[in-house]
């Protein structure tokens, strides 16, 4: 894994950090290294990106954990709870505008100086599932 | 990075392999590692889950391709192509139940014995853009 980039957000503290880009209207920044700027060509044809990082302020794991939206136990695979095998997280954000290596982005929810593994585009088609979906525990947790 | 698991799929060839999980109504089994089960609690009640895997029949990447469903050049981060700075891949597949340390999956879109990084949840309230929507390229290449 190498670093392609890094998130920059005004959250600075754990605790400060929205749980999950729909409570957030924070802007950002994403900055690529400029090895792999020539990779966003088209990028801004984009409405909205997918980020993956690596959740670089949690270490160790559990395999249950409480999350911060439910005060029960889960399987760390049933959670979006930041220490996990692989640190890896996912955020779907707005992509505001580009300029040049920088792109600016709405709904950050990571904390300030997360490493960037990638960027995937957004698109309803591949991404968005409606038919019987069930979501579990965060049935009434996951609102806003 | 670690391995948590194997993804079984019907597809051993990579120009037999449905491009995205939309394309796909194949039933594939994800094998979790026992040290990693427990972590799998409650899994059960979701309908959907995000696969986070390794390309793993993909080497080396060019930061402008020629993607599967189009036959101009995009920037790779534009793209959902597989050769990647880092080979890392999302799909978003239905869990149809689960037995044990396995679990039964439809819509796979992977290799067969696709190395399995993480699982999360699939959490609409999270995961859905529904607001001024613009997927650029894939606008008329995206649909089944």
């Amino acid at each position: 894994m190498r670093l392609i980039g890094t998130i920059y957000s005004p959250f600075t503290e754990k605790d400060q950090t929205p749980i999950q880009v729909s409570r957030s209207q924070a802007i950002g920044q994403v900055e690529i290294l400029p090895e792999f700027v020539d990779g966003l060509k088209d990028i801004e044809e984009l409405s909205h990106i997918h980020l993956l990082y690596i959740f670089h302020k949690s270490s160790g794991y559990a395999l249950h954990v409480k999350p911060f939206l439910d005060d029960r136990e889960h399987g760390i695979f049933a959670t979006r709870y930041p220490c996990r095998p692989n640190q890896i997280g996912i955020s779907t954000v707005r992509l505001v505008s580009r300029q040049g290596n920088t792109l600016i982005i709405k709904g950050v929810d990571v904390l300030d100086g997360t490493p960037l593994l990638d960027i995937k585009p957004y698109v309803p088609d591949f991404d968005h599932r409606t038919e019987d979906v069930r979501v579990g525990w965060y049935e009434t947790r996951s609102k806003k």
